[in-house]
């Protein structure tokens, strides 16, 4: 099974075979820049959520070869043995800046810049990726359900439906740092401190001669936590209404009163409308309604339309696998190289132009207009570029640069911390509860029309003119057809 | 981090406050048994492959509690002692039989039955859905895309894009099993067998001054396996052409034989047309076309069907998500009880008829023709049923009863075995390579029909009369409304 110690192994073969290529030669200890971007946000969105940090920092940490991994990877022979010694003694020496967890991100901006001899930066992409890409994936995904449910609460309920373990207790992580209130996974409350809650499954109320009974039984053994499922036979005819002769039963009588019943099949809507009728009538308005059953922001938008009383949303299987878009595209690029201290922007031509890369170690900013506090762009400079916040800052679309904007009263804010300098890490990992609290706070600075379901306004992310003229120089010289 | 220990906590928390309900009451022995079975194949298919026996084996033989886990779940508040205790000394004493990893199964048949103590039987939920959902998820999909492969190979290259990394190792075990040749992921490889290979990404070609100079530089390291990656700059112009140089200055010299090259960008049908003309004129004829970029069964489908020349297809995010629809719907269900050695069935209602369960403790069966060896239908029955092959049999629609087919030259073969008695392992686990063969022969026994990507046939699912006359009877006791 995969651990902390075998994760070195997680990568492609490829950068393995590319190392060992690079070991014998003077690229060994050529410098590489990487950057980890993505290009487009999942469901046509127009923001998304990086995460997935915390869990590099400790594969970083972690990251070295055992006697059985270098003895099954000597079995290929295809690869030097100074190569294998190099990997029994690894240690990642390099450079790694990242945009903070929780923050939202858009296309084209170096969520993580890696600075490291070739061999290194190419062994850590598999790994940056798949965890980086996997609860940014899973934290986009949370915060449009978050959003749609307008300030009720979400709870994630999708373990067993998880792409795997990690699946499913880093999706929890990710799913609560974008809003969600906790988590029915238990696993990912231990480790995580994502708060785990649940009541029952039908199993419950099937295992017992009545429904009832096992309602009653319940709310004896949780009088203070009973949400009871009500959906196993009949909701409006039998469900609710046993719920409420338990309630008064079982609770009244202890003076306790029921936190909750819960649909999770049928017409939540119409069902959601009527049980809310019956339980005020018997006393029970703050009995609280949770559903569950295949939700998604536009099935939770459309209940609510539809005049739902809802006050939880369970989300299964659609946030845990994304569903709708289950993949989140970040590579890992090659932007530089450096040699005795010179550093020689790399670009990555593609057909496509939207495949082509931005060159340069870059720093990314962004800016927020200090009158309304939104943030108004992000901008993209080369390393050593500082931003002098007290003069007007003409900044301009890279592909029509013609279309230009001036801030003037505005600050600039970096986009990415230092996490490792020289392979130590320098970065204090925040607490769940602060990336989950900043999360909100920075969804805030954004203005509505980004956060549009569907067709949302595009948040700029351009470039210095610094950085366009560099981008320019090396796309004419390394030419391109049509 | 996620490892054998902690995983007995990747559970439901409402498994625990269920199991802490039951453990003051009778129902706390109350033997259960729970059918795992799905309602539909992903992406409208006619069947799916079943997979991830090997890891619920393993979960269960690591099932336990550690200290921390009940000092973590004591801090929660609403756990008796008792039950804690109980969960410390937590051994599976049950029995589990199921449907070999490999085999092609169809909706509403039980691929695991669980029989436990109720505590027990509910406890293991979600793992167990979570590992057969995911490797079944990716086995299914995978042979969608092998099938599409018409005899081609192919590989599976997705780490980077799974969700989380049990996702990535355990998708390319999946994969293997479905008919891919082999992973890019090498702790595939070391932990489970499946056979990793793999060459250069872009920045191999980037790191170096000119094209040429890192092929003829990857040629010299690996002269009797190279696979050069051709589109970095221009396939045709630049690509093909500098990777024909580099065999001849390179390898024809030592006598050695090119491998393949790798198109990852633009038309791959053209350009993979056009290249191999190239290489075939240049005299490399053997020289292998592989394509990535995107692809999955349908992609595959049309560029076989326009001409493209391609012997190898590296297969990403959309096999190791299974992208085109990323959940497989199993289900855990109560459907029996058994106090005193009697059995009782369970049944769940639901509005949707789809919904309501099979009850009872089954035995399913394969119905094979002996004349053309391939299988008819699947036959639920009551456990302690036997099927008498040496007279006609005849088997209806479980909806529509008056359709029916008898059977009079067939086999009947129990689908599922005993993987657990009393707690006990007794079920040895088959080498990958035995289930991945033993898949393929599988599939061999399902008519084309059944295979189609679109509008398959659809397999029969029955039920004996036994056993539909219990489903009956239950269904008209527990009544329903419409």
């Amino acid at each position: 099974m995969i651990n902390e110690q075998n994760c070195s192994m997680l990568c492609d073969f490829y950068q393995l075979t590319m190392g060992n290529g690079y070991y014998k030669t003077e690229y060994a200890q050529r410098i590489a820049y990487f950057d980890m971007f993505f290009r487009r946000v999942p469901d046509g969105g127009g923001y998304a959520i990086c995460a997935g940090l915390e869990q590099v920092v400790e594969y970083i940490n972690n990251l070295r070869f055992t006697d059985e991994d270098i003895e099954f990877l000597r079995g290929k022979n295809i690869f030097e043995e100074g190569f294998l010694e190099y990997l029994r003694n690894f240690k990642f020496t390099g450079d790694i800046w990242a945009i903070p967890e929780g923050t939202p991100v858009f296309p084209h901006e170096p969520i993580i810049t890696v600075r490291a001899p070739a061999i290194q930066a190419q062994l850590i992409e598999t790994m940056v990726l798949l965890l980086v890409n996997h609860q940014s994936l899973i934290a986009t995904k949370a915060s449009r359900i978050v959003q749609a449910a307008d300030g009720r609460a979400v709870s994630e309920f999708g373990s067993r439906r998880a792409q795997g373990a990690s699946g499913a207790v880093l999706g929890a992580r990710a799913a609560y740092i974008a809003g969600c209130a906790g988590t029915a996974c238990v696993l990912a409350d231990e480790l995580y401190g994502v708060p785990a809650t649940g009541t029952m499954a039908h199993s419950w109320v099937q295992m017992f001669d009545t429904e009832l009974e096992a309602f009653e039984e319940y709310c004896r053994t949780y009088p203070n936590s009973t949400t009871l499922l009500v959906d196993t036979y009949n909701v409006l005819k039998s469900g609710v209404p046993n719920a409420i002769k338990a309630f008064d039963n079982v609770l009244k009588p202890l003076g306790a009163r029921p936190k909750g019943i819960r649909l999770d099949s049928g017409d939540i809507a119409y069902l959601s409308i009527e049980a809310r009728k019956m339980l005020d009538e018997a006393g029970y308005p703050d009995c609280k309604i949770v559903a569950s059953n295949s939700l998604d922001e536009y099935i939770i938008t459309d209940l609510l339309r539809q005049g739902a009383r809802i006050d939880i949303f369970g989300v299964g299987e659609r946030l845990i696998t994304a569903k709708s878009e289950p993949v989140f595209g970040g590579v890992y690029k090659l932007v530089a190289t450096e040699r005795d201290g010179k550093i020689t922007p790399k670009i990555k031509i593609s057909e496509n132009v939207e495949k082509i890369t931005n060159p340069h170690f870059k720093k990314p900013y962004r800016l927020f207009d200090n009158e309304t506090g939104k943030a108004a762009a992000d901008l993209l400079c080369v390393w050593d570029e500082e931003i002098d916040e007290s003069k007007p800052l003409t900044i301009f679309d890279p592909h029509f640069t013609w279309k230009k904007k001036t801030l003037t009263d505005f600050t600039a804010k970096p986009l990415q911390v230092p996490v490792f300098i020289n392979g130590e890490q320098v970065y204090q990992l925040p607490a769940i509860e602060d990336i989950r609290t900043y999360c909100a706070d920075q969804l805030d600075m954004l203005w509505d029309q980004i956060k549009r379901f569907d067709n949302p306004h595009s948040y700029y992310v351009d470039l210095s003119w610094k950085l366009w003229d560099i981008k320019h120089d090396l796309l004419e010289s390394k030419g391109g057809e049509r």
